[in-house]
């Protein structure tokens, strides 16, 4: 059982900056990535899309031999994770709830502002675990829906990501928040922007690092950290492997060797029927 | 036969731009449109992602009872269109070729600009189209991949969408072309801020109106016209009813009254096994 893998999946590349923090605090796991690029962006569907899409993905991933499954998604972990967690037989992660609790734990003035993409805003799922953790913080939240695509389009140090940071990021600023959550994994490739725009002495939380923290000791509690000193890392995509490649060796600064891309991903029928 | 509807779709709203010149031209005419919301865009995806789609929309619409369908999406027109047309029983009709006639018909200076996705761009189908009518043209052509976005997320007479245009146009207007094809079906709604970018004296082509008379033609030809006054409209998404609403109305210019959600569009086991 150690010897498994631990799966991670996203919509498309913006996962790869949690699956950069799981790799270096536990770089003798054996990691394997799935993005969903045939059907990038989630963001902007439906929750029942979703949830379809989510659950298509974790399985293909139990499929391949997992001990763990790493949802790093905001929106899928917001829709999907209750309905994953209840019926698979390993542990499952998401990165909403790391990020909640670093933010709960870093602000002071108890002014939280949240940003995400439209799925995870309208799921209200930061504020109520916000509020359960301290019912006096006030949540500021904003969905910023064309930041995916402009990480996606490798524009993230361009004028337009500055102009839409400064526009999205306006009534959190106003609200004098210190803490700011970034409620999206392709966030983190756009933070030199909001840090810019929210100035230093507002606390940026992204849950990386804090979803590694989780799995980390997930691990170590049911005896499950492999032994190996190094992992092997592979890379799975449902469409286009090259752009992945392209961008997702610029997210984690180090270039992606091969990725093998899925052709069918059809559990929906097995899943549903069952 | 004459009775059955016009099948129209696209990967989202953008083909509403080609159906409402089509639902003006033949106000008689029963139309049913499916924008295939839950996979919205196409336009980055691969060939192999996009014709699949692209089939199981036509098929979706063929089960609805239609005497013609019309490819509203260059995307899908430029890599399905030869195989839908093969294996289809009724009149298939795409996007490009009617566009295509048209700029090689308004160009004086034989210099032809051509915007669309990266899908339609990396395809080369445009230019490909257009030497064949004429090998003299020139044809400089440029992916907007922010373009999509932006009208889907209503910023089209935003800031944004001017700087965006500025710049994607920067070389086609250098180029001097005096011929500019929208190879999208989304970026009509764009006009106003590409026509502002290239000045009066470049003839903008959107291929809607164009389309719209070669199905005329095509009916007319099969003796296929509906006798009715007044056709009715029905629309088809596949994800996200609200959003399609919306924006939709905004393009159609009239208040969009009810959509239907399609569940599950999973034709290509039938389709491929056969």
């Amino acid at each position: 059982m150690r010897n498994l893998s631990i799966g991670i999946f996203d919509s498309g590349v913006g996962g790869l900056t949690v699956f950069k923090e799981i790799s270096s605090l536990l770089p003798g796991e054996n990691l394997i990535y799935l993005g969903d690029t045939a059907r990038v962006p989630y963001g902007g569907k439906s929750a029942q899309a979703i949830t379809r899409y989510a659950l298509e993905c974790a399985l293909f991933l139990l499929t391949k031999g997992i001990k763990l499954l790493v949802i790093a998604c905001n929106v899928s972990s917001a829709y999907a994770l209750p309905l994953i967690k209840r019926r698979f037989p390993i542990p499952v992660v998401g990165v909403i709830e790391p990020g909640v609790r670093e933010a709960a734990s870093v602000t002071r003035s108890k002014r939280v502002g949240v940003i995400g993409t439209k799925g995870t805003i309208r799921s209200g799922v930061y504020e109520n675990y916000l509020k359960r953790i301290d019912p006096e913080i006030v949540v500021i939240s904003k969905a910023c829906p064309l930041f995916v695509p402009i990480v996606e389009e490798g524009l993230e140090s361009d004028e337009i990501a500055y102009i839409m940071a400064e526009r999205y990021l306006k009534e959190i600023k106003e609200a004098d928040v210190d803490t700011l959550v970034l409620g999206c994994t392709h966030y983190p490739v756009l933070e030199n922007v909001i840090r810019s725009v929210m100035g230093s002495h507002v606390k940026i939380v992204h849950s990386g690092k804090e979803t590694a923290k989780v799995v980390k000791d997930l691990l170590e509690k049911e005896n499950l950290l492999s032994r190996r000193r190094k992992g092997e890392h592979r890379y799975f995509v449902t469409d286009l492997p090259e752009s992945f490649i392209e961008t997702g060796s610029r997210i984690l600064g180090r270039k992606i060797d091969s990725v093998k891309c899925v052709k069918q991903m059809d559990f929906r029928y097995i899943f549903f029927s069952s």
